[in-house]
């Protein structure tokens, strides 16, 4: 794990999306909240929250820092005509500490991405997730980053 | 989480892929293997192995299961007229359980592709994840589960 | 941690509840959805099955089982008179293992009162938790046991 | 998780107790070290430590904190004529960090709680733990807390 | 990690030795009992009961099995005319599953170890740990093993 | 855990050996990559980085800290008259905080040792680990540890 004990100590935000394309009855479990696991966005968000935190256990040359926020989203990007029925999923992580937190975001909406599928694999398996990246990134010394579209 | 106890204990296998673009500079350094945090396919892998064996603590429905094989394997999928430089992962459980293992293969599957990121993104955070999704998956009274392509 | 090979695996089951008294404002926000946190049951509700599922690392000389059921329910105990806000927290687990499930309902119905504190202690911090106990197990060469009320 | 970003990193205290009914052979048995899956208040508090280092596992919307100090002590609270045998947990966690440690208080008493639950259930199930509340807080910009007796 | 789903269960046990040298005022203090930071063979025991539950996340090729017992010993080999104060580390574990138990075994052995270091080290910083080793293993189709003295 | 608020965030380091001693046939798979699990010294390292972040989850009483760099190699000290095959292992870490490191790195240092034991047991159960000791330790107001050889 490469050293940053000469790095600054500031705050540092990374923005990350995924997203997971799901069949019309998981849409209308969904938005009728009649998914027998549960609240499925409500589940997604504390996976993503934790799994945040626990980056540094999954990715192994990740450096442990004390997150200091994490905001998950869910929006739906929805076209009728085609069946397409898609679960868009923005994670918003803060720390104020050494190194970025690039990897936290993408965790976080990763995470968010495989608990749905796990609360909805009963209704349909070939839900497809992402593709997932970073799109913004602020703080420390390396630069910015902000994904061209 | 579910009641699984009346379920039946059989052998249970699931396939999940995920991929990750990156660029030509970290396409070389992968080849040649001058990473300078270290081989970042062994990494992944081994991201891939400790991440599935954490599944029911990344995703909060998901059963707890001793799982009994997990194998990882990467390709490259490159068009050099293109300037596209792909890495596929292949992530393939098994478990002697009473519930089936998708969520450890696409764990496991999606791990390995966020351990690339990290392990590659000094060079570039443009990296793409995915798409993820399973591929197949066996076992179980619930019917098999092969993609259709 | 006592040697359980020589014990039969059978279904098991155990019920624990706990609860939380909490001040009025605490329970209209919850009532009417308006914490800031988020979707307080439903979060205490996923802290308790996660939390189930890591007993064994949580309660030193406890033996390792992989859950095949968790349930978690909530309700209000109220008084409107006395200004009285209790919420009751029910846990249930079972596992297909060699030793009863006691501990793990216990921890469940711990951690969602625990959690309900962490969501709300912003409006008031003298919310008390519990008693907390077991109410019925049943399982196992041992005997059952159900509370006398 | 609540955006923590902007607040001040001071040392923070928090105090919580818990407590727990036992029989009088469980009593007997913690006095006279004769437990036989060890000493009780030993392990007890180890399970108090280490529960308040996880907490941000254990509590999914609260902020990882690098601990400083954990102390957990037990007394006995007897009534020999009415058949009370009660030991009351006292643990105060400190930190130097952005937020407040009120939840590992709790959790470390509740933990030792539980674990206590463990070691003497063989002897009898009815034991009850709790009430657990908070007793102090200082520390942070919004005020100290000090429980009303 | 290799496959073993074809395995047979079976009752398998693992016993590993460890050791660790101290000097006078540690080996002082642990048998007065007046360590500061708490009964030292009892946390390291614990220390090693947990590091045993927790194998698979610690060795990361290592397959999760249901330990269900864990037993943990510790004798004082002292020459006092050549100044040596050793504490000899002896543990047994057992599952009833599909692979051995070494790993845990030698886990078990290590942790209790590096916790006795831990406890005694403001006392003094040159303890040696070990050799440690693995003594005898039985169960399973692959033939038991017992270390040649 | 005993209280550390009052010291000063310093950087810290800490470097501890350990090794193993191997068979000539796991010296030579090792030597020539043909281990069936994988790169053995690849994943040792990632043990060994890994279990140095999770020290305080492994280690009782050891606090929590945010660790900025770990760095793991590996040496073949052979003596091929005496049929000697004994990999040294070199755990450095590093840290900026209120505490020292010792403890990482004897635990990154231990948890490489029993990787390698592992990768390496379907030849030869007969490895021997350790002994394992720190080497060298700055930072802190407790003064340098330097061990005499």
């Amino acid at each position: 794990m490469v050293d940053v004990s000469h790095k600054t100590e500031t705050v540092r935000v990374a923005i990350a999306k995924s997203s997971i394309i799901v069949n019309e009855e998981i849409h209308a479990q969904i938005a009728e909240g009649t998914n027998k696991k549960g609240d499925v966005f409500a589940v997604a968000q504390i996976a993503a929250v934790m799994a945040a935190k626990n980056t540094a256990n999954i990715i192994p040359m990740c450096h442990p820092l004390p997150l200091t926020g994490i905001d998950v989203q869910f929006d739906w990007a929805i076209d009728h005509e085609n069946n397409h029925f898609e679960i868009l999923i923005h994670a918003e992580v803060k720390t104020k500490g050494l190194t970025g937190v690039e990897m936290e975001a993408l965790t976080a909406a990763t995470s968010a991405a495989l608990t749905i599928y796990d609360m909805c694999k009963a209704v349909g398996k070939d839900m497809v997730i992402g593709p997932t990246m970073l799109m913004k990134k602020t703080g420390g010394k390396n630069g910015d980053f902000e994904r061209q579209l």
